[in-house]
């Protein structure tokens, strides 16, 4: 999982360091996506000399240590201008061999730089590699021997391309250019000359004018330049050559979509900075109330109390008839699944089985025809959720996205979907994605039981919870300084244990999650009815323990537990209800949450652990945005 | 597993009291072997006496309770002196019928205790034993008859006896003899007058004088008295009469050993209630060849490769037809649901939902008419186990209890069972159940799938593979000394990863509860294919990381966390296969396992990390057999 930039300029003069901002920008964008290594490919002097070279920059560290790389150079003129240029950049997460500057990308042909190349994904045969071009990947090639070319093409790793002209574009539907001749690689493919085609078969300025194209793993990386972008499907080659882009594909199949749409992006820049907060996370923790809101916009009828979720209409029918719901993710996008699986079950009426992506291809679950699946990534790229995705649709089930990325690869290989709709989420550590993905499944879980009467009560009583979510949830952020005094006394501990059970048991996975990921202290999410078969003999007076006790039907089993641990002198921070008088006495310190419907209480319950998570890594000096080892989307296996 | 002690006074005068309590300390000592009923048979009246009688006291709870049974007796007379006697005591665990005073030991052949016996093992042919005596067996026989004479045999089950004499011994080689004549049944046996034995063919004391006779499952409940045994090989029958001791067997063959020596036990008295070792745990790990062939004997037929597993054959058909398995428990029983959810899958071909018992409660699971429910539990008493069995059963599910406790509540209340047959475990932390329980869930896979063609192949593989298990398992203990090296190096950390996926998954799992129960250290199993999804942030240098990496399907997707674990200078201790030369390059170090089919290999890969869990708690000071905060079956809510 790495970010891929690059920047073909055609006919709009740039000078080198126009050029290298440009693409060390372009990389900060997808830092979220790797930040070990970094490099960049530019051409080593301008066109009018005949002596060509591509000059290779590279440094282990994040995109800032290239940056200053790059001005270090000293046989690099940052004045001279290029008419046309392509280069190309890259942001680089470990998943072979260590981060350092020979392993980072651009990767080069030979010691002469002649062919280049910027890689995303895991190539995991790679000692077949020779023979032939498998794996995962997206890739930018660019040539000394092709001056002002670019080829780029993608399998599993996203890539798509922006392009941006003061002039009129030729076509809004690209045709897709298929071969008669087969191409064993991409290097043929590079070879072939593009000048040659045709200019209706290609998206070019009107009158061969100034254009430029930019290659990014990531909208985000592009919008600043332009919101007219098209996304490459599995399999497309695209090539710039004299301005002009064309799309290949080697073998046509009769689904295939026979041209790629431009599409207009409806990001604004400013969703994708930081604002007032230090942390991107810090920010979207606090984008909560809008967020949540923006996954029910135009959703739920708060008049009617009926749900209208437009991605599954069409295929309302046939998951009504469907065996079991079987519920996949990875990481957070798992918890939000177990967080769910209750309110499923008992509003759907059917089996629900919740499965971690990776172990549910390991174990070569049985699916069945009338299996319904759902695969919930925050990207629509995490790896093993895709190849889930694959395996469930071969064996016929009915595939159900829901994601927080329109065109992601999720979103357009399965059947139907949901977007979650929770706007461009940067901070390594999921957050707004959590509650989104919540939200979008109880909508579904309402969208189910529409037509039962028995359930009607339950249904509003649940829709009525969903209206007031914003505003409980800018109580609980209200509680921010509370829980900084909380970190200050917590942030020096090596271990933490989160507790709880019931509808709360995700909150404590995923509140566990979100410390390890960016404190680096050793959390771990306990269901609470199972303190009695192991963990219970951790527990002792200087264990630091958060128990999650909520006015829901396993409020009893909880005091149980609670006793359990204060007779071993334990000393929990209970996060409780507001009228809550009988946890309190029993608590070391209490964080008091407003009360909601039994099944939306998850929302509020993990919204302190996400805020204590922040705090705590900001005391013990970690970068919360950049955890380490850890990269935002997970394109690899 | 039950525990037999015999006890012959022959010309040693002794109280009724002294006999009584030769006999109590005989059983306290086999304690470990079951302790859920118990009961002696002793001579009702002295020998001077015409009208003989045997005295039966039997009771159901603990040998202290048989104790104290012993002296409520109020027609016995305590003081009344035994010139020559023989009692048999029996301490039981119950594999077949309820623990309770009539199932308990001496059984007896009529009301008026004509023939009294006390049996070890399992007839697992009891319907047939009317015709023939075969199954496992450890016996000995007392009769009103043949007053102070004894008979004892063994198949399967062990016998040893004990010799004491103030006087030189006749031999120290006890020659066999060989009837030439058939004997259909033990009885028989009894039958022939040992009086008419020429002196020569026996051990005695030499002049006729006297001698006592201890007969005991194992060394530990001998010891005290003498240090002089015989090992009773399978199918011996021992037979005391007038103080003479003579060994007979029905045929000879060729291989066979003509006589049995007298030896000597180096044993200690104090080693012995654990034998050699430092605590129940520990005794229990090293158990395993012996337990887990326990659990297959007389269900696996290795020349047909069937399997039978009598509690369940009469539901099977049901079962079949049924639309999803549910396999429900707690800790460790939870963790042996999760080790074979995979090859029941496979086997079954039906959906497999594993849930933890509470929270299978708490979030009110659909279940349904069609659904088959397993309960998983050691001890058959496990509250929420319980609970979610009762629900289940309300639900009109088929429900099957898998337990190691005849008798048990969820033995009683299932449909139908398997009894895992592992032996009393007596170490609160689960150790030889974990094993046993997941053998019976792939011996239920194998009954499965009897008829599928096309699953034959594979249903040989794992059969072969059942019967070698003991002896791999033997390897995997004579690992035991690095295992006790690696805790060295480990007893003072605070933090424990242990990472793995697929098949090993819930080694890690059940791993890392073995060292939270009894070590206290905060160990975390973590399914290796979620690394990138967050615990990738706990590694450096500094945390300590236990990886399992065996040869199977997700070989190459190990080497590649531990490639991302390697990159960020992790330094994985990795359980692998012996021939893996690619893992150990990256190792820091390596613990090498024999390798066996790939839904087996979490049995064996779970013992070094048994093995390490007592030596780390050991070094750190820590009463294994009784972990602080914990119980050994957790029989509330």
């Amino acid at each position: 999982m790495c970010g891929i930039f690059a920047y073909m300029n055609y006919r709009v003069p740039r000078t080198r360091k126009e050029i290298f901002e440009t693409l060390i920008r372009g990389l900060q964008r997808l830092e979220y996506r790797g930040y070990d290594s970094a490099g960049v490919a530019i051409d080593g002097n301008n066109n009018e000399v005949k002596e060509r070279h591509i000059q290779l920059v590279k440094t282990k560290g994040n995109v800032k240590a290239l940056d200053e790389e790059l001005y270090k150079q000293d046989n690099m003129d940052l004045k001279v201008e290029f008419e046309t240029h392509f280069g190309i950049a890259h942001t680089r997460w470990a998943t072979h061999g260590v981060p350092n500057a020979v392993n980072s990308h651009p990767q080069r042909s030979d010691k002469a730089n002649e062919f280049v190349v910027i890689h995303n994904g895991i190539i995991t045969n790679y000692k077949d590699l020779r023979k032939f071009l498998e794996g995962a990947f997206a890739l930018v090639f660019k040539s000394i021997h092709y001056p002002g070319e670019a080829v780029a093409t993608r399998r599993g790793s996203p890539l798509l391309i922006g392009v941006r002209s003061k002039y009129k574009l030729s076509t809004e539907q690209i045709p897709i250019l298929y071969r008669t001749r087969n191409f064993e690689n991409v290097k043929n493919i590079c070879k072939t000359r593009m000048k040659r085609l045709d200019s209706s078969t290609c998206l070019h300025a009107v009158g061969d004018k100034a254009v430029e194209f930019f290659f990014a793993s990531d909208a985000s990386a592009i919008i600043e330049h332009t919101n007219r972008v098209i996304f490459l499907e599995d399999d497309d080659i695209a090539a710039v050559a004299d301005g002009k882009l064309s799309i290949h594909r080697v073998k046509r199949l009769a689904s295939d979509d026979p041209s790629r749409a431009i599409q207009t992006l409806q990001m604004e820049l400013q969703q994708i900075m930081k604002g007032n907060f230090s942390a991107f996370m810090q920010k979207e923790i606090f984008e909560q109330p809008e967020s949540v809101f923006n996954t029910m916009r135009g959703r739920v009828n708060f008049e009617t109390n009926t749900v209208l979720l437009g991605g599954l209409k069409d295929h309302l029918k046939e998951i009504r008839r469907c065996r079991r719901l079987i519920v996949i993710g990875c990481g957070t996008s798992y918890h939000a699944a177990v967080a769910t699986r209750q309110v499923l079950e008992e509003l759907t009426e059917l089996p629900v089985m919740v499965e971690l992506a990776s172990d549910f291809l390991d174990r070569n679950t049985p699916v069945f025809r009338d299996d319904v699946c759902f695969f919930i990534s925050q990207s629509g790229e995490t790896a093993d959720t895709l190849l889930a995705l694959r395996y469930c649709k071969d064996r016929r089930a009915l595939t159900v996205g829901v994601t927080n990325t329109v065109g992601s690869s999720i979103s357009r290989e399965t059947d139907c979907g949901v977007h979650i709709n929770a706007g461009p989420e940067i901070g390594v550590a999921s957050t707004k994605a959590y509650t989104s993905q919540f939200i979008s499944l109880v909508m579904f879980g309402l969208m189910m039981s529409e037509d039962r009467i028995s359930l009607q009560n339950r249904r509003k009583e649940i829709i009525h919870g969903l209206r007031s979510l914003p505003e409980l949830i800018k109580e609980v952020l209200s509680l921010d300084e509370k829980i900084h005094d909380l970190a200050l006394e917590l942030y020096t501990q090596r271990s933490l244990l989160v507790m709880g059970r019931g509808y709360n048991y995700a909150t404590c996975l995923e509140g566990a999650l979100k410390i390890k990921e960016i404190t680096y202290m050793h959390s771990e999410g306990i269901l609470a009815g199972e303190l009695k078969h192991g963990p219970l003999a951790l527990i002792d007076k200087q264990m630091p323990i958060i128990m999650v006790i909520m006015k829901d039907p396993c409020f009893a089993k909880c005091q149980n537990a609670l006793q359990q641990i204060t007779a071993r002198q334990g000393r929990p921070i209970i996060l409780c209800s507001k009228d809550d008088t009988e946890s309190s006495k029993f608590a070391y310190k209490t964080i008091e949450l407003p009360h909601t419907v039994d099944c939306l209480q998850g929302i509020l319950s993990v919204i302190p652990l996400q805020l204590l998570s922040f705090h705590l890594a900001v005391l013990r000096g970690y970068d919360v945005d950049f955890p380490r080892n850890l990269a935002k989307s997970v394109t690899v296996e």
